[in-house]
C-alpha cells in the first residue's frame, strides 16, 4: 500500500452501513412484493443517482458522468493523474427485479471508498466507483449498454438512438435524467483504466450449495443461441396411422432428447436450455405440423462452444423423423477470460481473509465482460438465496454482502497501490 | 327384394348425378380456396336444407324434421308402418371444411332413393335419408348433437341450451332455421329404426395407400383424452447447473418419449397424439417451470384403452425428473362395434360389386356411433385424397363416391326387404 494506514481497508468495511445503504436504495422503485422496479433513466433511476451523488459529495468524493450516462464517484489518489482503478456495477433493475442485482456492486465499491477514508488509507492511484447505465436492457433493449459504449464495443450514436417501447430514445431520456440529476460532465469515453473489479450476487445456486462465501470469478462463459424449426404435416389424430405421419412434435421431442445427450457433461459446466418451445396448430386432435424452439447453450471454453455447438444441426437432422429441420444461429457471445493476475489477487485476498471460496465462471453476462477488453478485470461473487435472481424474491445476507466488500477492499487497495 | 325390379338398385346409381349434386351443394358456403364453410343452422345450412327438400319433393319423397332439427327425406315402403331403414350423415361443415365430409353421406343416401325410384324397386320398409344436425360441433361446441339427441344419449333441453360464441342458443338458431326452411314436424325422437348405414369419406390415408375403393367399417374406435401438467421451477439458463434444475421441458420431453414407447404397436392400430404442448414462461434464457400438454389416445379395443391408458400416469411419474406431474382425464368415449350382420352385409355387397375393399375401424367419430345404440348399424368408407379432411383441400373422386353409393344401394335394398 502507498501509505501505512492504521488498519486494513477490509477491517474498516462496515457491514451495517453497507446494509443500510442497500435498504435506502431498495426504497427507490420498491415493489409490493419486496423487490425493485428501477429501470434505466426512469424517475427511480434519477432518484438513485441523486442519492449516490449526495452520499459521495458528503464524503468529499467527486462525481461526474460521461456521454452515455455512466455515473462516476472518484476518490483521489496520491498520483491523481495516474490511470484509476475502477469498480462498480449498475443501479438499474429488471421490471420485477431484486434488491441486490447490480446495486450491490455500486454500493460495495462506495463502501470501499468510505472504508479507505475512514481508515486513513491513501492510494497511489485514484479509485473510481461507476454505476454503468442500463445494464439490464429492460427498458432500452440492449443490455450492458453503458459499459459497452465506454469500452468502445458499441457506438455512442447507436446507443443513443435506441428507443424504449414508448418510442423514447436513450438520448432524450438521458438528457432528462441529467437535467433532473445534474453532475459535471467528464470528457471522452474509455481508458486509460489500470484495473477493474466488479462485485455481484452469483444469481445461481452454486455458492450456497457449496457453502462458500466468495466466488472467485475466472471469466464469463460464452453463450450461443439457436432457433430450431421442425416442419412436418398436420394430420387427423384419429384417422392417421403412425406410419403416415410426419409429426413435428414427435420429431422435436426426439431432437431435444438427442441434444440433451450431446450436451451431457460430468462436470456440469455445460449450460443447455430449451426455454421457448411452441407447437402448431396446438389442437389436441391434430398431429402437430410445426414446432419452433430455442436453444441457449453456454460454456466458458470457446473450444467446447465450437465443438458441441457445431454438432447441433447434424444431431437435429439425424432425429428429424421425416420432418424438415432448420437450425439458425441467433446470437454468439464469446467467453470472457479474466486476467490471471486479477483473478489470483482476488483469490489471495479471499484466502487472507479466511473466507470459504471457490473458483467459478459467471453464468450470466455482466458489465465486466466489456471492461475486460480495456484493462485487466475480474469479478467477486457472493451467494444469493436459492440462486434466485431477476425476481422480487431475490435476497442475500448482510454478512455475505460485507464479506464480498472486504475482498473488494483488499484487492482494490492492492491494485491502486501498484 | 320385395318386388322383382327391372334392374339392381346399384346399376341405377348415377355417378354423374351424384357428382352434380355435390357440386351444387359445394356452392352453399363455398370458400375462395375451394372448400366449404357451412356451419350448423347458419344461412348456408338453411340454403342446403331448402335445396335438399326441393329435390326430395320433386321426386315425391316426403320431408320432415324433429325437435332437434334433424332433416328426414322418406321414400315410402310397401309396409309403410314398418320400422324404416335409415341412412345419412350431416350437411354442416367445419369453418374451413371440404366438399365431401358429411354431405357425401346425405347425397349418397338421396341418390339411392332416386335409383330405387328410377329402377322401379319397391322395398318392404320405408327408406329414410337423414341429415343429422350439427355433427361438426364447430359453431355449437357439442359434436354429433342431432344424432345424440335422436338416440337419447343427449337430453333435448341440454342440446337446445348450447350457445355459439356470440351467445345464440341452438333453440333460437333452430327456430330461425325452421322458419326460413319450413318442413313438417314429425313427432318424437329415436326408434323404431330397423337398421342404419352411413357412407363417409375415410378422412385418413389407409384406403388410398392400400388401393382399396371401399372400407368396410367394423366400428368406431374409442378415444380418451388426457391433460398432463408438469411443474418444475423457473431458473436462470446461464447460472443454474443441470443438477440444480427441475426443468419442466426436459421432464415433459422424457415423458412424451416414454409414452411413445408405451404406445408402440407393430400393427399401427394405436393412435397416440400429443397435439397441444405449451411451455411457460417461454423465455429463451429461462429454464421452463411448467409444461401443459394433451394426450389423444384411440383404439378400437376397450381392453387396450384400459390397459395402456391405465399406465399413462405411472409412466409419466417415472420420467418426471424431479418435477411434479399430474395426469387428468378430459374425455372418455368407448369404442363402437358395429353389428356383425350389417358389417357382413356391407362386405358381401362390396364383394358382389367386385370392388377392392378392406375391413377397418373408423378413426374419427361419426353420427353412426350414436345410432348404433338404437339399431344394427354400419358404415361404408370411400378414399379421400391423401387422407386430407377438415381442410378446404379435401377431395374425393366421382367414381369412388359412386362406388360407395352402389354398395349403399345394395345394402339398403337388402335391409329394407327384410
Amino acid at each position: 500500500m502507498a501509505t501505512s494506514p492504521d488498519k486494513d481497508a477490509s477491517v474498516a468495511v462496515s457491514e451495517a452501513r453497507l446494509w443500510q445503504r442497500h435498504c435506502e436504495m431498495a426504497k427507490l422503485g420498491a415493489t409490493a412484493k419486496g423487490g425493485v422496479n428501477r429501470q434505466a433513466l426512469s424517475a427511480e433511476d434519477i432518484a438513485a443517482r441523486k442519492l449516490l451523488a449526495s452520499w459521495a459529495t458528503s464524503r468529499g468524493f467527486s462525481v461526474s458522468t460521461d456521454a452515455i450516462g455512466n455515473l462516476f464517484v472518484r476518490r483521489a489518489g496520491e498520483q491523481n493523474d495516474a490511470a484509476p482503478v475502477m469498480t462498480g456495477s449498475h443501479m438499474d433493475s429488471q421490471p420485477t427485479g431484486g434488491r441486490c442485482d447490480g446495486i450491490y456492486g455500486v454500493l460495495a465499491g462506495f463502501e470501499v471508498l468510505e472504508a479507505l477514508e475512514d481508515a486513513g488509507i491513501r492510494t497511489r492511484r485514484p479509485v473510481e466507483v461507476v454505476a454503468w447505465m442500463n445494464e439490464e436492457g429492460s427498458r432500452f433493449p440492449v443490455g450492458a449498454m453503458g459499459s459497452a459504449v465506454f469500452a468502445g464495443r458499441l457506438a455512442l450514436d447507436k446507443a443513443l438512438a435506441v428507443r424504449d417501447p414508448k418510442g423514447v430514445t436513450v438520448a432524450a431520456a438521458l438528457a432528462e435524467t441529467l437535467a433532473a440529476a445534474p453532475v459535471p460532465r467528464r470528457d471522452g469515453l474509455g481508458g486509460p483504466v489500470a484495473a477493474y473489479l466488479e462485485t455481484h450476487i452469483e444469481q445461481g445456486p452454486r455458492l450456497e450449495a457449496g457453502r462458500k462465501t466468495i466466488g472467485v470469478v475466472t471469466g464469463i462463459q460464452g453463450s450461443r443461441r439457436y432457433a430450431v424449426e421442425v416442419t412436418g404435416e398436420e394430420a387427423h389424430a384419429g384417422t392417421t396411422p403412425r406410419a403416415a405421419r410426419t409429426d413435428a412434435l414427435s420429431a422435436a421431442v426426439a431432437i431435444v432428447s438427442a441434444l440433451e445427450k450431446l450436451m451431457e457433461d460430468p462436470t456440469d459446466t455445460v449450460r443447455f436450455t430449451v426455454g421457448r418451445f411452441e407447437v402448431f396448430p396446438g389442437s389436441p386432435n391434430t398431429v402437430p405440423g410445426r414446432v419452433y424452439f430455442t436453444i441457449d447453450f453456454r460454456h466458458p471454453d470457446l473450444a467446447v462452444l465450437d465443438e458441441r455447438g457445431g454438432r447441433i444441426a447434424a444431431v437435429a437432422a439425424a432425429h428429424a423423423r421425416g420432418c424438415a429441420v432448420s437450425v439458425g444461429p441467433l446470437t454468439d457471445v464469446p467467453p470472457t477470460i479474466f486476467a490471471a493476475p486479477v483473478v489470483d489477487l482476488v483469490r489471495d485476498c479471499t484466502a487472507r481473509l479466511g473466507l470459504p471460496h471457490m473458483d467459478m465462471p459467471s453464468g450470466a453476462g455482466h458489465d465486466a465482460m466489456h471492461i475486460a477488453t480495456l484493462c485487466p478485470a475480474g469479478m467477486i461473487f457472493v451467494p444469493c438465496e436459492r440462486g434466485i435472481s431477476h425476481n422480487e424474491a431475490e435476497n442475500a445476507t448482510p454478512s455475505d454482502l460485507a464479506a464480498g466488500c472486504r475482498v473488494l477492499a483488499e484487492a482494490l487497495t492492492t491494485l491502486a497501490s501498484r
